[in-house]
């Protein structure tokens, strides 16, 4: 059986945010567009399944997507306590923690698995290194302040870096386990 | 009169930190160094002046180069309000705030200034916006803990990213404010 790899996806600013105070990501909107950047088409193309928290899942139904559930080719899993939130297409919703949904979904066949965010369901799993692989896009911005990609943990991590290359001021790197 | 830039020229970890709890860059030494990497020789080729914290100078005077000043070639400026400090080649010891020794220095003639560490000095002139340069290497590694490059500050800055090589899975990136 392949083994499912659990992928982050994220872009932050330089000093380390992946949104303002306020859960935004309009600080990614300014940048410049000039050259083709297929970098998350061919992301995508590895992964059956996506992993929400409800306030990412609800930010994108409402705000973000609203006509176009981006994630409809995939099976979504959306943690959270919350009943009667509105239903997309193939969006399971959960109770669980994140850490023992990944561990029963690469028991299960299938390709790998993207950790859409926020920081609920990928703060505990870069804590317990469980992320086999970091696509992590760094944006030419100082925020200042906002919601951080990287919370304390106690242990190093050392890395290897795949893959980086620059688009339109971007830095997108890729980085494994 | 040339404006002389102020530059801040640092490694830090995929996760922002630039040194361990213990203000040690130990993470640093376990990188593969296969790839010959001239950043630093191209980097001081353009300043003639460096700035240290009096705790960043004793580590360097004490621990990491305890035989050879590196920047006996340069100007240094030490802040700090201790007295009695051993001087090395050409370092004057001041008790001044990093932001009005900047501005003096930049009305006098000379090439550009390195913001060599730590923290005190590096993050008053971050969050000031008075940094012209930013020589950011991200190093391979989740620190998990340790001293942090970026502090909060209120206003967002956008870069201009000038540069960017990888060596020996170091990204070495040069931004402009």
């Amino acid at each position: 059986m392949k083994l499912r790899r659990i992928k982050l996806f994220i872009a932050m600013s330089l000093d380390g945010y992946i949104a303002d105070v306020d859960g935004n990501i309009n600080f990614l909107n300014n940048l410049p567009q000039a050259e083709p950047d297929h970098t998350y088409e061919n992301f995508i193309k590895e992964i059956d399944t996506v992993i929400l928290g409800s306030t990412t899942y609800l930010q994108i139904i409402n705000e973000l997507s609203p006509n176009d559930y981006p994630y409809k080719n995939m099976t979504s899993y959306v943690l959270t306590s919350q009943k009667n939130l509105l239903a997309k297409e193939k969006v399971t919703f959960i109770n669980q923690e994140v850490t023992s949904l990944i561990s029963e979904l690469k028991e299960q066949e299938g390709d790998d698995i993207w950790l859409v965010g926020g920081s609920s369901i990928i703060n505990p799993l870069i804590t317990a290194d469980l992320i086999d692989d970091y696509y992590i896009s760094i944006a030419p911005v100082l925020l200042g302040e906002g919601i951080s990609l990287f919370t304390e943990k106690k242990q190093l991590t050392n890395l290897h870096l795949v893959r980086q290359v620059t688009l339109n001021s971007m830095i997108h790197t890729h980085y494994q386990k």
